[in-house]
């Protein structure tokens, strides 16, 4: 085609582009929102388990195992080996386009072989269920596709942004602040480590490192891998990173911290930021944080507190009290696509201060961008005060799905979650054998995996074997699943 | 409500919120997606324009100004002033949720109050336009909302992620590499200075910069504002950040660079990254990558190139030529998101090295995600070569708009883009007045914004005075659009 051809006509089709995406949403629904959160669904072909799966090497070898199940059925996921996966799927990108029919048979196969993180049995990660108004939210998000950096090109977003990191931060127990939503809780922990350090030394953004006394960060063993990642990120190094000793439950020791911080004095080190943590990753423990607080006031530092899990405990009354003394922290990190269902991602960055920390030590004012000579008021040109130039709009979805259901019903979902907790703690307790499954976590995770019917994540923890992590946020999950959880445990493992 | 019966029922109702997701995806099509992209579309009330617009102060004091267009119909925003859109948007957040009906009209305002960046006639950012295709692996992506930490969890994407990688890889011109997909250019241009601190300084990691002499990286002064960001963050610090000066055209000087590096070697400094750049930001242009690729192999220093902008190029063997040098990059930054209208966010952080460095640099090996007694192959849990930990799908919507348009369909949009900056810098030239324009360009923005009508970015350079940055990679732009533009800028400065 000659090129002053293509100037007078437009280099798409919108109204078969407009007729795909009607035609897409309808798989999504289908396929991923109705059959994905359906526990009665079977997805995949009828089909014999393969040889392997029970250790057998032949076709036909399947040996009689009692109770244990058939695995026609995957629900959560559809294991495949990357082999196998590959050649199913045709990743390969070719010089021509392809059919918008064949287009849509790629978007079924993208969804069916995708494990089902909204299904109710899906107890893998922090994050699992589906909300329809925080999906409804993250739609609109893409299709308005814009950037939260400036006032004039995201005015709704802005605006919004500001209203909800207020609400978050009067849950926290302050009235005033700042803050900004980071794409994800590790950058949100390496946020507070960065403005911590400028807030202490604010010749570091110009003079790097070699200027300051060789710094020390303080956190407990149980916290999250992202302190170390940003320590060595920030060029304070892994070595500097100290972790204090926590009790039996997986909390923080005051004491500890109290004599970690006068060893690495004495050494000559310049303490600089303590993070405590509402909700390891692991254990689900809650950092004493009025004890901590003290001795960060005490001692001058900064005291983060990574709540990135824990958090939305903060919207109930009658949980809210794990968290007590997080009002005297200097900054929190706070994912609500974790226990709120959000939807991935959705991590806030809250800070007490309201001196202009946060634009003056991570602010550039690149003029193409934050042009001092605008027509409207600046300070909504909010962009500046991350380290990102492009930044997502975080804030919608949660937005939305909190004029949906109210702070009450959010409370709500948090109040299920621990109701749930203590009811799977009280099952397992009853039932017997659940103290040998601990030893053989890696076999009937696999077993799981080939069947697809559940996914819930296990891992060692010190000198304990590996084990199962159960995570109840989902808000479509009942008693039953709970149930089939234990039961299927139980099949799964019968004759290890 | 007793706590025991909240155990036995799903705490949403599945029936509601499919219904609700289904409404709230036909308002996003008829409001955003269609009336979004049309320019004949008449959004927002009929309206006479506030006195303030013309300068008035009085109602009905509207001046004749010949042929300023009289504005009744925004198409790209609709502007609003914050308080006004604040009590416009009631963004509170409540005790109580709301009906479906309030909440689709919140979605439909939410709509209608954002700028349509889709809009042919949005011209203000490096990113406009809409794919319905990158739309639908958009929708997709968030229905799954899923983490490309591992296999386990992302078995699409992640094998989905390596091979969108390689062909960007193979594009750049290396047969075999590694990357990742970073939130935006900015974090992708910091993992190559954290990459390339570790590839010289593996100590770095864990003593930080003290153990380190002090390092210098090198960019040219017309270079993203990121590579100063990144190096506050990093604990560099910006003074260590050396500015190479440019040509008229904006791009650096290899001999400048070359004096550069020996000054701050004979202070004592230790040079170890420099930063090329393809198509920066605010002209566009592309240095020497050769001449600098000479330099950096002559003193060892770590060679990135930001083609965060320009790196689409690639796809086109018509203007590839402009990037003639990248395959000899040791890391390069490319955001397809930009260009290619995928959609934000999709940039790709793409390395030489096979060597493993990346996942060496970043990786923490958490136990309770990277488990090594895993029943697959744990190569493919490709997590830990990032900062983050829950990390977005990224590939799915990129993946899908190629599979659509094919690599010939791609080549062609961006050829599209140069064929439009030709045609549009022969008619400012063409046309009289355009120098005039250049000074006014503040005040003929106000106009644009408050009437809604087109979307321009403007910035000052150097000494030279605030002029309009044109950006034409939206497929659905054709030459009445740019037009459309021309005449827009002389009407609305006509009386300037």
């Amino acid at each position: 085609m000659a090129e002053s051809s293509w100037l007078e006509r437009p280099g798409l089709d919108k109204a078969a582009g407009e007729e795909f995406l009607r035609e897409a949403f309808q798989v999504l629904l289908d396929e991923a929102v109705r059959k994905g959160t359906d526990v009665t669904e079977k997805v995949g072909e009828t089909r014999r388990p393969p040889a392997r799966w029970w250790g057998g090497t032949e076709r036909g070898s399947l040996p009689d195992r009692g109770r244990i199940p058939f695995p026609p059925s995957p629900q959560v996921c559809d294991w495949k080996e990357p082999q196998e996966l590959r050649e199913l799927l045709d990743l390969e990108l070719r010089s021509s386009g392809e059919l918008p029919e064949r287009l849509l048979e790629r978007c079924r196969d993208v969804i069916r072989y995708s494990v089902k993180t909204c299904h109710p049995r899906f107890f893998n990660q922090l994050f699992s269920g589906l909300d329809h108004h925080a999906l409804a939210g993250r739609l609109i998000t893409e299709t308005l596709n814009t950037s939260q950096y400036t006032y004039e090109i995201a005015p709704v977003f802005v605006l919004m942004e500001e209203v909800v990191l207020a609400k978050l931060r009067e849950l926290v127990g302050w009235s005033s602040g700042d803050g900004i939503f980071c794409p994800g809780g590790s950058i949100s922990n390496m946020y507070a480590m960065n403005v911590a350090r400028f807030h202490h030394f604010p010749e570091s953004r110009q003079k790097g490192s070699w200027a300051l006394p060789r710094l020390a960060l303080f956190t407990s063993r149980e916290s999250h891998y992202s302190i170390q990642k940003g320590a060595a990120f920030l060029g304070i190094g892994t070595d500097n990173v100290h972790l204090v000793g926590t009790d039996e439950r997986g909390k923080m020791i005051p004491e500890e911290l109290e004599k970690e911080i006068q060893r690495v004095k004495a050494e000559g080190a310049k303490p600089f930021f303590v993070c405590a943590t509402c909700g390891t990753t692991v254990l689900g423990a809650f950092d004493p944080l009025d004890g901590i607080a003290d001795i960060c006031q005490r001692h001058g530092l900064w005291f983060h507190v990574d709540a990135a899990w824990g958090g939305s405990a903060l919207l109930s009354s009658k949980h809210r009290h794990l968290l007590t003394g997080i009002e005297r922290a200097d900054s929190v990190a706070w994912n609500p696509h974790k226990m709120l269902t959000v939807g991935l991602q959705c991590s806030a960055f809250l800070l007490r201060d309201t001196s202009g920390l946060l634009q003056r030590c991570h602010g550039a004012g690149a003029t193409y961008l934050f042009q001092p000579d605008k027509f409207y008021d600046v300070t909504y040109d909010t962009g500046d005060k991350t380290l990102q130039c492009g930044r997502r709009v975080d804030c919608l979805k949660l937005w939305l799905l909190w004029k949906a259901a109210g702070t009450e019903g959010l409370a709500r979902r948090v109040e299920r979650a621990f109701a749930y907790t203590r009811y799977l703690a009280k099952e397992v307790k009853r039932r017997d054998g659940f103290q040998l499954v601990l030893e053989v976590a890696p076999a009937i995770k696999e077993r799981m995996m080939r069947k697809g019917s559940m996914m819930v994540g296990y891992q060692p923890h010190g000198a304990r074997v590996n084990f199962f992590r159960q995570i109840v946020t989902n808000p479509t999950v009942t008693k039953d699943d709970l149930d089939f959880f234990l039961d299927e445990i139980e099949r799964l493992g019968q004759d290890l």
